[in-house]
């Protein structure tokens, strides 16, 4: 992975002091990378026949529905609040400083599909934690949680012990 | 395209009375539809080299990389200001009342790189031109802009005259 890591671009102190910021858009934008970690991503859960691939705005958004088309699998949502039309199911949880909501259309998942969580980064986790309680508010099974990007040093894993958590970068 | 109408849920008076709102996430959950779409979406420029596919956030962001992986570019991201983390470049553009601006990084596209501009609707047209003007002063060339959904009574093609505009689904 060290030249997939040589192509994401470090900034210092974004978005404030003293956080080195991974920028994936440099990847991103470079069209044999942003191949390369797409199937790689997606290899593990070929012929898992995943029903449903989760994530969440706005950067989940650029991943999941990649992987969604990948493996055969339909793209659902999770958004901020008021933004999505239907009805919708939601779920609050803390931050460093505050707290967050996040939503989920009611019928974005049936009991029993099998769902993939598709994030660029796993950072502290509560985002990740906060969307298997959507999922699972739902009944879906979650075969697994799957991240370009792991910042170890953060320990999210640990929040998402009880679940297959694969990220193909780690810092 | 009316068995994928069908699909689409519609929603009176979201987000706002006398609004008739096109849901598209009945669609995307749809594993067949969603991959159906991203099929024809993404036809018509196959074999066209496209270097690079630019989508907006948050919606832009689920066909337009999705397009990018089926057809062998890099994605691209516009942001709102100050979400992207290296020097970028920005469009003002008018709304129906008050402004709005979108960023773009500046090393996103070189010069003479075939662009193919993404997004799930296009409705005044006004998001879309603004992408074409950060696209055109990185001097790439547009090959074209590409809609799931067009709502043609708002004449957002109109703005668009100057380029090759396709669009799955019309209503």
């Amino acid at each position: 992975m060290e030249a997939l890591k040589k192509i994401i671009r470090e900034i210092p102190d974004f978005p404030k002091p003293g956080i080195l910021f991974y920028d994936l858009t440099t990847l991103m934008q470079n069209k044999a990378a942003f191949a390369q970690v797409v199937n790689r991503m997606s290899e593990p859960y070929v012929g898992q026949s995943i029903d449903m691939v989760v994530g969440v705005e706005a950067r989940g958004f650029i991943f999941a529905p990649t992987l969604a088309y990948k493996l055969g699998a339909g793209f659902v949502p999770v958004r901020k609040p008021k933004k999505l039309p239907a009805p919708a199911i939601s779920v609050t949880y803390d931050l460093e400083y505050g707290k967050d909501t996040l939503e989920m259309h009611a019928d974005g998942i049936s009991a029993g599909q099998k769902v993939l969580v598709v994030d660029d980064l796993l950072a502290t986790g509560g985002t990740a934690r906060a969307v298997t309680r959507l999922v699972e508010k739902l009944h879906g099974e979650i075969v697994g949680l799957v991240f370009l990007v792991e910042l170890g040093f953060l320990g999210g894993r640990e929040k998402l012990a009880s679940y297959d958590v694969f990220s193909l970068i780690k810092y």
